[in-house]
């Protein structure tokens, strides 16, 4: 388990990759973003982006699945407050594979709740063409060690 | 159908309710966010949050939904480029009924695409004690009427 304390700004983290299928856009789209672009493959090659892509909060769920399995769930984690400047930079499109890099930029302990700080990480999402797809400044609450309370 | 020289700034839209039950948070946090206090009603109750709380992405999906079928539908939408100040100010709790409130704060045309606008949105998702739970920035590309290009 890591704790507020182990964090070092400039560390890399990155996950493994995760394949979206056009089903799993479609179906999530139903669900929370029913615009046609991405439930409708037809609609979606006459519009804008030329075929379906995913809601950017599907994108951004993804991201957070993954960096749940590569890296929060081993972090004493206490949730987020939010997060800064979340740019959808390109379509994420059926078949594409998607991994996150997240750099830690900055950490404060809390002067409230001296038994947990605050890191922030610059995120990026990337798709199998090294192109960044989804960018984001997160912020996590992460617990203090109990020795350190 | 409203395009981008529709929207005034100032103006605010609302959305209906929608309620969250116990089973839609495990199912989505199993999902994108299995984090124990979003998954595991028993952990939950150990964790800081006292209780089971809906993943943060969870709200903004749900959020994202009540827009669409409350305005964004009718919207000439053509995507966003993104959201700045995304903040979870309070716990999403089973049972919990939200609402959207999105005030229009900002529009600019595009120079590289003088048949699109972008206009900027405060947005809030608000529960049924009139607690701000989620705030954000958040940025939709809308097209202009054809006879405006």
């Amino acid at each position: 388990m890591r704790y507020f304390e182990d964090f070092r700004i400039g560390e890399v983290m990155e996950t493994g990759p995760a394949t979206v299928s056009e089903e799993e856009i479609i179906t999530f789209a139903r669900q929370f973003d029913p615009q046609p672009f991405h439930i409708d493959p037809a609609a979606a090659r006459k519009s804008f982006y030329g075929g379906l892509i995913a809601s950017g909060w599907h994108t951004a769920a993804i991201a957070m699945r993954l960096m749940v399995d590569g890296f929060i769930g081993n972090y004493a984690s206490m949730g987020s407050p939010g997060l800064d400047e979340l740019r959808w930079l390109k379509p994420v499109r059926p078949g594409d594979t998607l991994k996150v890099r997240s750099t830690c930029i900055g950490k404060k302990r809390s002067d409230k709740r001296p038994d947990m700080g605050a890191c922030r990480f610059s995120t990026e999402v990337i798709n199998q063409n090294e192109e960044v797809v989804l960018s984001m400044i997160n912020i996590g609450l992460i617990r203090c060690r109990k020795d350190a309370i």
